[in-house]
Formats: C-alpha cells, sequence, structure tokens
C-alpha cells in the first residue's frame, strides 16, 4: 500500500517538477524532494528517469485526451464549436502557470525527443491521436455542411496539430496567451470561413 | 590571439553541442571537451553560462538572419515567391541535421524561457524581428497586388512565425520535413491563394 503510494506521489509531483523546470533540468533529487518520499524510492519505482518520463507523458495524455474527449470527438456539438473549444480548453489548462510551462509535448519534443528514441516515438504517437481527433471533427464539419467538402481533413489536422503546437510556444516565451488566440482567429476566419 | 581563439571555438563548437543535446544537457564540461580548449577557458571568457547561451543565440540569429534578407527582405523578386524561399532556405537549414535537432530558438523557448528571463527577452526580440520581416513581405505582396489588402499583415505574421515554429517542432519529433511542407502548403494553398 505505502509503496503504491509513492509511486503515485513520484508521478504526480514529478510531473509538475518536470514541466516547470524541464525533463534534464529536473534531476532525481528534485523528483523525490518534491515528493517527499526517499531518494531510494525512485530506483524501487522506475528502472530510469527514461521510464518515468514516460509514464508522466501518458498522465498528461489521459487528462488532455479527457479534454478531447469533451470537445473534439463530442458528437452532442456542432463540430467547428468543438473545434474552437478544444483550442479554448487547452489555452485555459497551459494558461494555470501563465502560459509559463508551456505543453509538456512540446518541451519534450524539443528537449528529449533527440536523446530517447522510445521517447520520441511515444510523441509521435499522441501528436498522431491528437490529429486523428482533429480530423475526425474537420469531417463531422464536412458532414455537417459546415465547412467545405474540398479540404484536405487529414493535412489540416496535421497543419493543425503543428500550428497550435507553435502557438503555446510562443505563448510560453511571450508568456501570455495571445499567440494562441491569434492561431484560432486565422484558423476560422482565413482557413475554415474561407472554406465554408 | 589565443584567448580570442578559445572563445570562438567555445562559441562554435558550443552552439552545435547545445542544439545536438540541449541547453541543460550540454555541461560546461561537454563544450569544453568538444570545442578541445581547458575548462578554464569557460569562465576567462564568459561569466556565466546563460551568457554564453546568449551569444550562441544571437550567433544562430546571425545566420538565421541572412536568410531573411536574402528572402522575405528582398525586394528584387516578387513577396510570395520570397516567402516560399525563405519557409525552403530555414528547412534546407533545419534538415541538415535531418530535422533533429530542431530550431534553436524553438529549444531554448521550450527548455529555456522559464530559467532565464534575459534569455527569454532576448528569444521574445528574435521572434519579434522575424514576425516584422514576414509583415513587410506580406505588405510587399498586398502592394504588388499578389494578395488581397484586407489581410492583418501583422497578425498574419505573427501567426506565421508561430506556426512554423510548431512545423519546426513536428519536424524534430518525426525526423522529417514533411510538417514544414505542409505548414507551405496549407499557407499557400488555403490562406494566402484565397485571400488574394
Amino acid at each position: 500500500m505505502n509503496k503504491i503510494s509513492n509511486r503515485d506521489k513520484i508521478l504526480t509531483e514529478g510531473l509538475k517538477v518536470v514541466h516547470e523546470r524541464g525533463f534534464a533540468n529536473a534531476s532525481v533529487r528534485d523528483i523525490v524532494q518534491a515528493a517527499g518520499v526517499p531518494q531510494g524510492s525512485f530506483t524501487n519505482h522506475f528502472v530510469s528517469k527514461e521510464a518515468f518520463g514516460l509514464e508522466i507523458l501518458d498522465i498528461y495524455f489521459a487528462a488532455g485526451y479527457e479534454l478531447i474527449r469533451e470537445t473534439l470527438l463530442n458528437d452532442d456539438l456542432p463540430p467547428l464549436q468543438r473545434m474552437g473549444a478544444y483550442i479554448d480548453a487547452n489555452m485555459s489548462r497551459l494558461n494555470q502557470s501563465g502560459m509559463r510551462n508551456g505543453c509538456l509535448f512540446g518541451n519534450f519534443t524539443a528537449e528529449a525527443s533527440d536523446h530517447s528514441e522510445i521517447i520520441r516515438t511515444r510523441l509521435v504517437e499522441i501528436f498522431g491521436e491528437v490529429q486523428g481527433a482533429v480530423a475526425y471533427c474537420l469531417k463531422a464539419g464536412i458532414a455537417a455542411g459546415e465547412i467545405s467538402p474540398t479540404l484536405d481533413c487529414d493535412e489540416l489536422a496535421g497543419f493543425f496539430v503543428a500550428s497550435l503546437q507553435g502557438a503555446n510556444l510562443l505563448a510560453k516565451a511571450v508568456r501570455n496567451p495571445e499567440p494562441v488566440e491569434r492561431f484560432k482567429h486565422v484558423l476560422f476566419s482565413l482557413i475554415l470561413q474561407r472554406a465554408g
């Protein structure tokens, strides 16, 4: 029982520390200190820092996927409204730290993807899952007559995922959500409206 | 003479090491080893790793600005052609490492902007300079009748800078330039063409 509890503390507090400081910058000592557990506890529960990194990515993704389910994949709402709600929900999530921490997936891609093939592969899968949900929503938008049937939904979904990552990154630099708001405005006023 | 030479070696080789491994991951020892200079040489020439970081950002930006001058700001070529050439030149530059290293500005934003206010401020300035050059090119495109005069050039330039950063980031994850090619295609086929 105690073992499970320490493991959870390391994951919960360690995710926060890595999100704030970066994966390389956050040492195992920082992580166990934040979790309030003995240093040996980390090696008891994780074979490596990389294995721990993979687990916190999955925890972060599970929370993000909840937002995706409530918005992009939510067939009870009109498709374009879902897309706007997804951007807003994501922005609110990142703005809990005044945009300072950025998106964990973007941070890991920038700093850790070249050091760990297994983390890089997982990031590619995660971006692919988000892209799939955006494409699903765009296709629903075509079916509902909200956007033009000439749109290449898969291409535009890939563009969406990358551009939102870029907006999150710039928002981290300027420490305000303006780049994300700009992405949303250009998407709706120049890409989707004109396609409609 | 020797002092200047060691300083240059540290900057040239240190930039490569930081670009490959990340700022936090690249230790001063890694940097002086790559430069082939004694460890003390680093502290002789840089008051801190942060000061060194600022200098390599400026070296990287000087090379990037050369591309900007040849493309976005080059009044001898038609504006939209310049914009396409800028995206291509940037992609070629990042593809020298098979997209593995990504853009140094994006990497620094993701991992170092929250640790150093002076680096964050410099990154915001750099992104602002690129955005200014893109806006200049878009305004030239309007003047030349290539794109619609209803476009908000400053907004679209900010969107461009963020989306290209995002495309570079995704390209780093998948290790191929496809996300950047997709950005270019969506920009020209859905945003600029429709605005024209």
